[in-house]
């Protein structure tokens, strides 16, 4: 049976939607869990939903936990809080995976030096699902890990999400874009212009590379994989919600105005909830953060449990996979 | 009169929305227009609306223009280009501003060379306007002139754009942010923490500088100015676009999916109807390239009859508002 460490700790709600969503999740699948966090809290939880133990489930109590509003740094010294325990449990080989929707900054820091890089990657970077206008998401890397970086670790981040594709989301031909300002081979900046030129010369994805894409190729299917700086990644994420967020604010108070839009509204509401669900970033989970030699999932600080229900989920997919195993053999062929 | 050079050339369809817009445009405000293109094409659209000519407007007859499939470099060489002649037309002080939706490229290296940079800025910028949820667009630049810039560059973008938010949008306190990876002073790139550090040393901003501002925060209302290179603020706008396309495409095929939904959306269409006038790109015209002597405004290749109209009222409002002047004065007392 998998085993899955489990941060019941940080996220901007507290342990309420990490504990749902793993209930949520028990329902579907069989796996074992350690719920690494403060062991009252946990049960004051349970006892508010009646219920005594969650099967397959043994809680690790902690006393200390990264706050949102520390910094990243003081991670690897604070051995009792509940994302060291639980990066430790990984790096023990008690547990197979982590979850975690606290601070993110804390984990990527402990994922990398406790359980460590797989060899060859220079740096992890955070791979994030988008939804498209097809049935498929595309995938956006580096999301947020690496803000200033040197063109071989692009490089490096288009063969990890090119294997997270056709592994885990089971894409027969992954089609890998170069995130850039134009589509022809020379746009670009001076980073993107190396690694196109790097990606094009190895030719190590071989025709899954497409060269250079642009933003809106992220949600428009003709990409699966978008390869970026982690802060280009940063501020195409929040752009893109910024804009859906826009959206929908104006069209309420639109609606607002008249009886008759109200009315029209609540008949297409379906339309509206199916398209809710499409761009919800619950139903994607948490972002893997590729090239760790464990998977580790990063959830966002304000996930619900539907959120932690699908990163518990993409824990065991990437477990099932064995993605990080198909990394470790692509950069080792790599050097 | 004010006087505005329009090109009628190189638009992806052609003289028909360039002399529709102008003929909108004609009938709001008064102005004379050097129309300049290839002058059958020009009086056989006139003839199709059965108009024999338009009041205040001179046609400037040219036998060539720079296609979209060629290289901006080009421009500089082909003086009987229409694009050519329109900014000659500024360049010699016959036409007051200029107006163009061909091959930007060629309109922003023909402005730089032949009308020439302000004293003090190092690149000029292109400067577009983003809807909010609010009643006030912000602008962001630069939009795509400069792909790899320097600190300066955007130590002056963010001084262009605090003066036309003030005098051109009439904001009276421009609230001017760097696009950064998160709003904390410590966020940011080599590049935008560079940028942070001169735009707070030198104080020139006053309270005007807001710090650093996310993606979203483009669109939220929380910031006037959105500060970035050219590459960083094409994949904003492209990611942009792709997400409203998008979100559009999933509602239409949502709504396509019952009868209740169709009717639903009918009725509320006028909701549907004012969000698509408040994200329409044609209602905020074309961009106008700022850190030149002369107001020249490029418009997207894709641009209606009202995209057009709007961008010569940019033109206009540039002009009315003495922005260059404006920008000449503020780089003079920071030289």
């Amino acid at each position: 049976m998998q085993k899955i460490a489990l941060d019941a700790m940080g996220a901007d709600n507290g342990v309420a939607p990490v504990i749902d969503g793993l209930r949520a999740a028990l329902n579907h699948k069989e796996f074992k869990t350690f719920l690494v966090g403060d062991e009252s809290e946990i049960k004051k939880h349970l006892e508010s939903l009646s219920i005594k133990s969650l099967k397959n489930v043994e809680i690790v109590p902690t006393s200390d936990y990264i706050k949102m509003s520390e910094h990243a740094s003081a991670a690897n010294k604070r051995s009792e809080s509940s994302i060291f325990k639980a990066i430790a449990l990984v790096k023990n080989g008690d547990a197979d995976a982590c979850v975690s929707a606290g601070h993110s900054g804390a984990t990527m820091s402990l994922a990398t030096l406790q359980v460590g890089r797989i060899k060859g990657v220079s740096r992890p970077a955070i791979c994030t699902c988008m939804p498209t206008i097809t049935a498929n998401p595309s995938i956006i890397l580096d999301a947020g890990a690496n803000t200033d970086c040197k063109p071989e670790y692009l490089y490096e981040f288009a063969i990890m999400g090119y294997h997270y594709a056709k592994s885990v989301l089971k894409y027969a031909t992954p089609r890998v874009g170069i995130l850039a300002n134009g589509e022809e081979d020379s746009k670009g900046n001076e980073l993107t212009k190396a690694v196109f030129k790097m990606l094009k010369d190895s030719d190590i994805l071989g025709a899954s590379f497409k060269g250079n894409v642009e933003g809106n190729d992220i949600f428009n299917g003709s990409v699966d994989v978008v390869v970026c700086d982690g802060f280009m990644g940063n501020l195409v994420l929040k752009a893109s919600e910024g804009v859906a967020a826009a959206i929908n604010s104006i069209l309420k108070s639109e609606i607002k105005k008249s009886l008759l839009n109200m009315i029209g509204y609540s008949l297409a509401k379906p339309a509206f909830k199916a398209l809710k669900a499409k761009i919800d970033y619950a139903e994607y989970g948490g972002a893997p953060l590729l090239g760790i030699k464990k998977p580790v999932i990063i959830s966002h600080g304000k996930s619900n449990a539907r959120a932690m229900e699908c990163a518990i989920y993409q824990a065991l997919n990437a477990l099932d996979s064995n993605i990080c195993d198909i990394i470790a053999k692509a950069f080792e062929n790599k050097a």
